[in-house]
C-alpha cells in the first residue's frame, strides 16, 4: 500500500515551493527504501520548477542530490543493509537492456531513463518525485553506497555536481601531470577543481573576473587566469582538457585555443541558445569539443568511492526546507559557495 | 646553385594560371630531389590562388599532391634511393623539436609548418612553390614512399585527400564492425568511403540528394541515406563515427543526432563562416565533435602503406597542365569524379 509522505514542491511554474503530500510505493523485491537526510539544491531544480526547459510535470517535488539511510529492503536486495548510508542521483530507472545501458550509460538509455523527479517511472505513467521529501523508494541498481567517513550533507552534491564533473575527467583520460582548465567556478566548477586535482592534474581556473582567485586557490587550483588578460591566456596554453561548466551561452573559441593538439574541451553546462562555432577552432590542432551528462551508475559509484578515498565533498551552505525559496533566489544571483543542501529533518 | 625550373602558377589573385619560371635549391645533405610525374588538384589550390583565405603570396605555384621519382639525394639521406617513387604532401618542413612535432603532428608545429606552397621555408623568408612544376627539392623527413604497385597518377591525391580522411578514421579508432557515416561525396568523401571500408567499417553515405547513390555504392558504401528523408535518417542512427567532408557552412545537429553515445563526428572540411552549435547536441549522448587537419609524416606513410596493401587509390580524371584553368571551374561546379590529376610531363 503506497505510503503518504511529506514533501516540498510546487503545483505550478509561477508558484513558490511549499508543503505537499505525495505517495511512495511500498518496496518491491529489488527496491531500497531510504529515509532522506540531506538533499542538495541544483540549478536545474529551479529551471524545472519554473518550467524554463518546457514540459514540466506538476505537482513537482525537486531534488536529485539525495543522501540518506536504508530503512527497508526488498526480498531480493543483497547489495545493501538496513541502516546503511546511501545516495540517489539524477535517475532512478532505465530499461537495462539497450546499447547505452549495456555500456554503463544508463543516463542515455534508448527508452529514456526515469529522472528522479519531473519524470515518470519506466511505465511512463507513474510520476517521479525527488529528494525534497523525507522518504524515497528506488530500485537497488540506482542506489549508491556513500561512505560513513564523508559528511553526509556535503556529500549530497556529489550525486549530481560530483559525477557531472568526474565523468568527463575520467572519460577523457585526465591523469597525473595533465593540465586541466576549469571554466566557471560555481557548483559544478568547484567540484571540477577538487576532482581534477585529486586525479593528479595541474588545475587552472579560467574566470572572467579576479574576484574568485582566492577561493579557486583554496579549492586546490594551481593557477588562476582572468580570460580578458591576453598575457595570462597565453600562459595557460597547452591544456590537455578544458572543463566548461558555464551554462550561459558563450564563445568556445578562446578556450579551444588553449588546448594542446588533440586536447579536448568538455561542455557540462547546457546553454539554451546555440553558440557559433568555427570549424577551424577544432581543425587547427585536431581538437575535440565534447559533451557530458551526469554519469552511469558504475561510474557514479566509482566517483563516490574516489571521493571517500580522497576526503572530497562539496563546499556547502546548510538550509532548512522553509528557506528553499530564498535559496533559489540566491542561486540565481550566484550567491552561494558553492551548493545549498537541505537538512531534510527540517521537514518534520 | 639554384636551378631555374618550369612551373605553372599565377602572379595575382585575379589572373588565370600560366607558365612561370621558379628557382629550386640544390639538394642539401638531407634533401631529396624529385622529378614530379603527377600532381593532384585540391579545392584549396583554388582558394589560395584566388586569395579567398587572405594572405596569399605571389607568384604562387599551387599543388600539394605530388608523386614523382627521386633524381638526386643529399649526402646524409639513407631512406631513399635514386629512381624510387615518392610523394610529397601539404608540408615540406617543421621545427622538429616542439610538442606537436614530437607527437608526430608536424602539421601543427608550434613554429608553423612550412606549407608546400603559398608559404615560406622555416627561415620564414624563402618562398615555397608547389607541385604544378617539374622538379622539387624536399627534406627527406617530408618525403614519403609510394608503392610501385599503385598507379602513380591516382595515388597523387592520397597525399592530401587520402591522409585528410585516413587520419581521423585512425585517430578515433575506427575498426572492423564500426558503422561510419560519410557526409559529402567529393574529393575527400570518396576517399573516406574507400578508406573506412578498408578498415572494416560498415559505411553509410549521407547525402542531400539521390544523385550520387550509384557512385557511393560503387565506391564501397553499404548504405546511402538521403538526409531529407526522416525514415532513412532514423535507420542510420547509432553511427560510431561521422566523417564530415563538407566545406560549405551547415548545421551539425542532424549528423550529431546519428551518433551512438560517445560517438564522434569529425570535421575535415573547413567552412569559412561559423555554424551555430547547441551544447545539448553533444551533452545528450556524451558525444564528440572533433577537427582534423591532414596528418603527420608517420601517419601519412602508414596511410600510403595501407593503400598499397589494399590497392586503394583515388578516382581521377587526368589532365594536361594547360587544362588547369578549366579544371578549376569544373571543381567549383563539383564536375569531377573525384579528383583532377595533372600529368606533369605535359609541362615539357
Amino acid at each position: 500500500m503506497p505510503q503518504e509522505i511529506r514533501a516540498w514542491g510546487t503545483t505550478a511554474k509561477d508558484r513558490p515551493l511549499g508543503p505537499l503530500t505525495i505517495a511512495r510505493r511500498d518496496p518491491g523485491p529489488r527496491d531500497v527504501a531510504i529515509e532522506i537526510e540531506h538533499c542538495g539544491v541544483c540549478h536545474s531544480d529551479i529551471h524545472q520548477a519554473r518550467d524554463e526547459w518546457g514540459g514540466s510535470l506538476y505537482p513537482m517535488v525537486p531534488g536529485h542530490e539525495i543522501v540518506g539511510r536504508v530503512t527497508a529492503l526488498g526480498s531480493e536486495v543483497r547489495r545493501f543493509s538496513i541502516g546503511q548510508r546511501v545516495g540517489v542521483g539524477c535517475i532512478v530507472a532505465s530499461c537495462r537492456h539497450c546499447g547505452p545501458c549495456d555500456m554503463g550509460l544508463e543516463q542515455h538509455c534508448d527508452a529514456g531513463a526515469a529522472l528522479t523527479y519531473n519524470g515518470t517511472e519506466m511505465d511512463r505513467k507513474t510520476p517521479t518525485f525527488g529528494g525534497y521529501s523525507r522518504h524515497v523508494v528506488v530500485d537497488e541498481h540506482f542506489v549508491l553506497r556513500v561512505a560513513e567517513s564523508l559528511d553526509p550533507a556535503a556529500a549530497a552534491p556529489l550525486l549530481c555536481a560530483g559525477i557531472t564533473t568526474y565523468a568527463p575527467l575520467r572519460d577523457h583520460g585526465v591523469t597525473k601531470g595533465h593540465r586541466v582548465g576549469v571554466v566557471g567556478l560555481g557548483g559544478l566548477g568547484h567540484m571540477g577543481v577538487k576532482l581534477a586535482r585529486s586525479l593528479g592534474a595541474e588545475v587552472v581556473v579560467l574566470s572572467t573576473s579576479t574576484t574568485k582567485e582566492a577561493d579557486a586557490r583554496r579549492l586546490g587550483a594551481h593557477d588562476f587566469v582572468v580570460t580578458k588578460d591576453p598575457a595570462a591566456m597565453k600562459r595557460a596554453r597547452g591544456l590537455d582538457l578544458v572543463l566548461d561548466t558555464v551554462s550561459a551561452t558563450h564563445d568556445y573559441a578562446p578556450y579551444l585555443a588553449l588546448l594542446r593538439p588533440r586536447g579536448t574541451m568538455v561542455l557540462v553546462g547546457a546553454p539554451t541558445a546555440p553558440a557559433p562555432l568555427h570549424a577551424f577552432s577544432l581543425i587547427g590542432g585536431n581538437k575535440r569539443l565534447a559533451g557530458s551528462m551526469i554519469g552511469g551508475m558504475a561510474q557514479t559509484q566509482e566517483m563516490l568511492d574516489h571521493c571517500a578515498a580522497h576526503g572530497i565533498v562539496s563546499d556547502i551552505e546548510r538550509i532548512a526546507i522553509d528557506q528553499i525559496n530564498d535559496a533559489y533566489e540566491r542561486v540565481l544571483r550566484s550567491d552561494v559557495r558553492y551548493r545549498f543542501v537541505i537538512d531534510m529533518a527540517s521537514l518534520a
